[in-house]
């Protein structure tokens, strides 16, 4: 949609506090009245982007079950997605995302919707790697969860120290391979065909 | 030093970005000017104390090299402090430091500063680890500094999680145990008293 599209690229210019609904107006070229029909501030603009993100990620999942020959295949395929999104320096988007998160700690209205995001943003990853437990690719080393929370945790982190640092300072291709290898020993991966 | 801490209550109470001088002169209890003598502006209060917090973590690692009786104990003990930091919820000045880091991702200033900070921080915990590859406690699977940035990255994003979701959801716990059996694989810790 074209209003998403025109905050999307507001939040990347200028971050989230220093954006402004009229810099957004601005962006779409659309009257005043016409962006307001939808959205009434930028707080539901970045809502509305977080809700696209979360669905894009189910398909995402949901296409990899299908498309790859295995859930560890699909896993490696989340890892490159990952390094291109680290690589890409002009995706500013998630430094707008984490300002929001973490600028609207204390507001109990937001708390609640990021309460709710979280959760979501967790379950679609978890349940595809529960799918590699169940048809016996993965025999998870401790509490499948406490992997999956664990992955998150770090990949944020990643994409924190990636976009205040840069990919070369971070060595990112290097943190990632070996990353990678510490998932494959954790889930205990056995390759379909046998082989571990 | 007195007005350093009031900033910090202040950055802890209302975020970085909310925060102005005003309100950190009112939690000071001094006079504007008297202030202003020492600090110009927020911003120079937030990297004394990002430099300040530099330091203690400096003393932090020189402190456990000579205290406990190996590099990995010491590091023990650095998990034993991020635990206890994680589990503080009222020590939400990470938040502010965060939002500071993020909202000054374009301003060239900043950068300049948060990219030496970023070094530095690094700089001290590869050090440190290195003292346990050569006294052969440590023989690290791959370059020592990759681990070390995946260390910090990891750490990075597990307080941006729990600080954000609370430590429950996190599974706080749990992670730190994982991540710390990894770590030990990973830098294939052997006993100094001879035992893997």
């Amino acid at each position: 949609m074209q209003i998403i599209h025109a905050a999307i690229e507001v939040f990347k210019r200028k971050g989230y506090e220093a954006s402004t609904m009229q810099d957004i107006v601005e962006e779409t070229g659309m009257s005043r009245g016409w962006v307001y029909l939808y959205f009434s501030s930028k707080e539901d603009m970045m809502q509305a982007i977080l809700v696209t993100n979360q669905k894009e990620q189910d398909t995402l999942f949901k296409t990899l079950f299908t498309s790859e020959h295995s859930v560890w295949a699909g896993v490696n395929k989340i890892f490159d997605i990952m390094e291109a999104q680290l690589n890409d320096a002009s995706d500013d988007l998630i430094i707008a995302v984490y300002e929001y998160f973490l600028s609207g700690w204390r507001l109990s209205d937001r708390r609640s919707f990021l309460d709710s995001h979280f959760e979501k943003k967790h379950e679609s990853l978890f349940y595809y790697l529960q799918k590699g437990v169940a048809n016996g690719e993965f025999k998870p080393e401790v509490d499948l969860e406490v992997i999956m929370k664990m992955i998150t945790s770090y990949f944020d982190g990643l994409l924190l120290h990636t976009k205040s640092a840069g990919c070369k300072n971070v060595r990112v291709k290097e943190q990632l391979i070996l990353f990678k290898s510490i998932l494959k020993k954790v889930l205990q991966v056995h390759d379909l065909e046998g082989d571990l």
